[in-house]
């Protein structure tokens, strides 16, 4: 027997609808990459996006084609996104900091039939349209006078979507209709399309915005760090209308005093970054003697954050930093490190324990640890395993089929993600699996070595990497890149480590570096220390 | 183009999964009729609730069966909840305080096979049975011990489960499988059932845990006051489950002394109740002189709370009180009173009348104002129209297809209540479509006047009707029910609504009554007053 409600579909055209209808004067701000900084609010924002589906028809798109953006944060990209989504095309966020041949390769495999991008990539994408023949067109996120001279035609965005009514039916289509398509940089192989439905895209708006994930209200001031190319910008695009949170965009200017100009000006209470950028923003307080007057609480994610930067946050700045986990292929949002009822009533120095942990699974998802052979493992805190991930925010496959089968028989996404998960429910994230150092059959977590070598005052970034050992199979070396200025040899880091991490997770070896090698999304990248690596033989190894 | 997530059912069985899994340990706590406090957790009554499934089964209950339950909050009632619904059969939720015969309509109309019930309503029971030849078993939610004595065939919840595993399989079937069915107390014509999916329960219940709706946590102890066979209890069996809240299920004892005991000895920080309830715990804490010292927040539903309500919780007991709005056909929630940022930044005095009024409406749905011919009406805040919703959490009909066809063409349901909006986007209900009164052409809001003579000292209940008027078409008439041992004349009301609103909607008449008429649910019965007015006439009705 069906029940009798309404066969209203989960489509996030209704989410913006809602914003323009009910927090139709709500502000959205941006800055642009010359720090200009302009108004619009959601109703102003939706009759563009509306213009934008009658261009984008007009254009000759239709449903299920790609439309690709490849632009910072701004109110003209959030028009180009529910545009083209609204009209039932697939939004393709291109992320603009990826090698020239990655974006070609992403682009073509997406078979993106137009492109809107930032003015300031105009030379980028001369160099993209010639080895992405399926392009048609281009328009850039600028009005008619700053609109970029190019050997190749363009237009832009103010003067494309004028002509064009701000009525255009939305929806209509079956929530199960593609809406986003993001690619993941892909650690091996080819990058590979995560394609989000209309319908995952709006539970995880509902599911992020719970008191205990993101938590956003209407009386919110979100300044979205994360980049409307990173999966969603962890679905801040979708569940900042959906409540009527005002929205600052900050372009692509990301140094600490630009940001902090922006949080103080807009009266920012909530953000969303990586890790980095709040790192920045930390030193410019911290150099500035600044402070804030409006922040009260920050989503961290893409990397664990240092216990340094969490501390420093509350306890000299009153702004509480929770940390998230997730990824493209989980919309992102998986888990969030919000305290549950035992561990709010935890002392002081045993709720960090857990704040530091990547955190607790959202309603709507399940999550399990499993060996190699797809055993379940224990929530013990100590045990690691594969962590595998369900639920309807998910991915299932990628673009193309590439890959191929995903999920394991249950039905659960293997993460690629080695972790553990305790008594009280909080996931920590111990390792990649593929950088997670197998030493005497036994799993060593390059995650916590890096962390706790990242607390010695001269280390600005710190790198375990696996290294073939006769005996062990493998062995940690630790990477270090010292601080300007700042001093430390191998024997103080083994120093520094003894006592903090197991005797037999101790790095054999110690390498100083000018400067650890980072990947386009700011994250360490592993595989380029290891290529350096090469035909490097441990000290003593046949000794031990 | 289809996306490329998990096709993941949203069904219910998935959150007490998760409330078993990830918060197993947390409590619900249960009051008897005696007072006798019991502690469960989610994973013990997760437990029960499948040794329910299969106890359902082998009694021959198959998918879409429906089920009954009759009785008060408490954590078997829960457990026969979720074993009943995750196994496909439709959980009928039966009100024990409506009449006899209208409960016997509803259980005939609904074709209950199974009641499950209070041991205290055993004799009510027994009537039941009588008039309901579809119920062909009872069980009582009690022990072995105690099993109330009958002349009929009866169990006890505890043995009737036992033998039975904790295993079961939930779940799999489609997403909008009928879930539960609550019928309307129906002011005209017959109760009808609103059949709710999984879908819409699972929905709902994302909807609501919205920060700027019920906002709960896992840190959240929950006083369910609502009760059960009310709507879902406002999702609050789905919601609290979902974030890990701690569970607390008050039985039957209402008055303010068990409430106020129950708050304190179980730490409740937030409750959930109709202005009744909310007004007794009110007197105990005056007379009394009591204190809360966890209670931080309230959502108050049902009818309109007096201004004196909220004030009193907020300026002397520190708790907010939070308005809502709903319906057993919206699942319940539709809208919420909390501040948008504009309302934020108002004076208190101006904040009072946004908190005063139902509330904005939540992400997911859709309203409008009509007038009788269907047109939309302004967002003035004045114009009072027909309040129309629409949304995947709203019925589109009702069982058995009473009601016939009861959406309109766009798809809107028409909720019977008259209201205004106002340009902040806040729903106030200025009355039930058919209490309005209309006097020369226009309407006079009966809420709004019993509102504001309800803020008379004196006045302890009040009810304004409208009665025949030869030049006016109706008249407005006040029925007042003075507070024990208070004292107030007819002119001494009206020299209080003198100033208070429009000339116009002035009574012409107050009428002092021992006691104003209230419904099964604890509204007052406008049904009840007119029959008891029937031949009443209007002093000076000739003369006007």
């Amino acid at each position: 027997m069906l029940g009798l409600m309404q066969a209203v579909p989960l489509t996030v055209d209704r989410i913006f609808d809602h914003a323009a209808t009910w927090h139709g004067s709500r502000e959205v701000v941006s800055r642009d990459a010359d720090g200009l900084v302009t108004r619009a609010t959601y109703a102003g924002i939706h009759a563009d996006a509306k213009r934008v589906s009658n261009a984008l028809a007009a254009a000759g798109i239709r449903p299920g084609d790609r439309v690709a953006t490849m632009g910072w944060n701004s109110a003209r990209h959030l028009a180009a996104w529910y545009g083209t989504s609204g009209m039932g095309a697939v939004l393709h966020t291109l992320n603009p900091r990826l090698f020239l041949e990655q974006i070609a390769y992403i682009a073509n495999h997406a078979g993106d039939r137009l492109l809107i991008a930032d003015p300031g990539l105009a030379d980028l994408v001369g160099e993209l349209l010639a080895l992405v023949p399926s392009i048609e067109r281009v328009v850039f996120f600028c009005d008619g006078a700053s609109l970029p001279e190019t050997a190749y035609p363009a237009l832009a965005f103010d003067d494309w979507i004028a002509p064009f009514p701000a009525e255009h039916a939305w929806g209509q289509f079956d929530e199960n209709t593609a809406c986003g398509l993001c690619y993941t940089s892909g650690t091996t192989g080819n990058p590979k399309g995560v394609l989000y439905s209309h319908r995952s895209n709006y539970i995880h708006a509902l599911m992020t915005l719970q008191r205990d994930a993101l938590g956003l209200s209407a009386r919110d001031t979100v300044l979205l760090v994360v980049p409307m190319y990173h999966a969603n910008a962890w679905g801040v695009v979708f569940s900042a209308p959906a409540v009527g949170a005002k929205l600052v965009l900050p372009g692509q200017r990301m140094d600490g005093e630009s940001i902090y100009n922006l949080i103080e000006s807009e009266g920012v209470t909530y953000s969303a970054a990586v890790p980095t950028v709040w790192q920045m923003l930390l030193q410019y307080l911290e150099e500035s003697g600044k402070r804030f007057t409006t922040l009260e609480r920050v989503t961290i994610g893409g990397s664990a954050c240092p216990e340094s930067i969490v501390r420093k946050f509350r306890d000299t700045y009153g702004v509480d930093v929770i940390q998230g986990w997730g990824m493209t292929e989980t919309s992102p949002l998986g888990t969030v490190s919000v305290p549950n009822a035992a561990v709010a009533a935890m002392n002081d120095a045993e709720q960090m324990a857990y704040k530091l942990k990547q955190g607790r699974l959202l309603c709507g998802l399940e999550m399990k640890l499993v060996d190699d052979a797809g055993q379940r493992l224990p929530h013990d805190g100590k045990t690691p395993g594969r962590l595998m991930i369900k639920g309807p925010t998910i991915a299932a496959g990628y673009f193309g089929g590439e890959g191929g089968e995903v999920l394991d028989e249950q039905g659960f996404f293997d993460t690629g993600d080695v972790s553990t998960i305790d008594a009280q429910g909080y996931m920590q994230i111990t390792d990649r699996a593929k950088d997670v150092i197998k030493s005497g059959g036994e799993w060593i977590s390059s995650i916590e070595i890096e962390n706790i070598a990242l607390g010695h005052p001269a280390v600005a970034q710190a790198a375990v990497i696996g290294v073939a050992h006769p005996k062990w199979d493998e062995r940690p070396v630790l990477i270090c890149q010292l601080k300007p200025g700042a001093a430390a040899t191998a024997a103080d880091l083994i120093a520094w480590l003894d006592g903090r991490i197991s005797r037999w997770w101790m790095p054999d070896d110690v390498l100083f570096v000018d400067e650890v090698p980072l990947g386009p999304t700011g994250k360490i990248d592993k595989k380029a220390i290891r290529a350096r690596l090469t035909g490097y033989i441990l000290p003593f190894a046949a000794d031990n």
